[in-house]
């Protein structure tokens, strides 16, 4: 039997049984990305991470749609030497189906979401694209 | 009836229908942490991307023990401006228990683990400690 026809049986007895047919997230094709946001350590400058999690994230992730699976929300504590400030003073991982779904779906929001920046911080973020090479390792 | 009345009560049905008593996640004192690990994108820089993933992130894992609860990687693609490279070629996150937990556990392995660096680049990471404030949000 080959892997289609195997596959087929798989999705026929589990729809028999009213199971779930996705398949598992590793036979994915298009890999998950992940939106950094990072907002770096600045001597003085205002960041209000209550604001942050409680407000400007929830609002976010809800004009994301379903483009955004989920999002992770980190406060920085210091850097790598010992006794030195963190890279990032703040930063979140929007964990996305494609660049192309983050973009369509931020795009028409992009406004509403920058001019809430002002209300946490005056840093400027950084962003970055990545692609999710591993999403979560085993135990 | 107060809080811990409540509470109490509540614990007494649950214990009495066997369901699981453990208070949820946000009421832990200790929040997990981050150790972040960032390979600022260099042109013509070497990463090999596959023993970062299947040797040196594993090797790790290992090594750190239960101070480490697991971990996520990441591969650059682009920065935040159109066409631009990414800020990190790759980066990771280690969600431990502690700092102490990590650097107790990490320190004995501390030139095991920069030797490997070697066999997947020539970058010099930086590392970031963060308080994790959401590790994962709400579908």
């Amino acid at each position: 039997m080959g892997a289609q026809a195997a596959y087929d049986a798989v999705v026929s007895i589990a729809e028999r049984w009213s199971l779930t047919t996705a398949p598992p997230v590793q036979q994915q094709e298009s890999p998950m990305i992940k939106v950094s946001v990072m907002y770096p350590y600045t001597a003085g400058a205002r960041f209000d991470h209550a604001y942050y999690r409680e407000t400007h994230m929830p609002m976010v992730k809800q004009r994301l749609g379903a483009a955004c699976l989920y999002y992770t929300v980190d406060k920085g504590i210091a850097g790598g030497a010992p006794g030195s400030a963190p890279v990032y003073v703040a930063k979140c991982d929007f964990v996305c189906v494609s660049v192309e779904a983050f973009l369509a779906a931020r795009d028409p929001h992009a406004q509403e979401i920058g001019r809430d920046i002002a209300n946490y911080t005056d840093i400027q973020p950084v962003l970055q694209f990545s692609e999710v090479v591993v999403e979560r390792s085993e135990v």
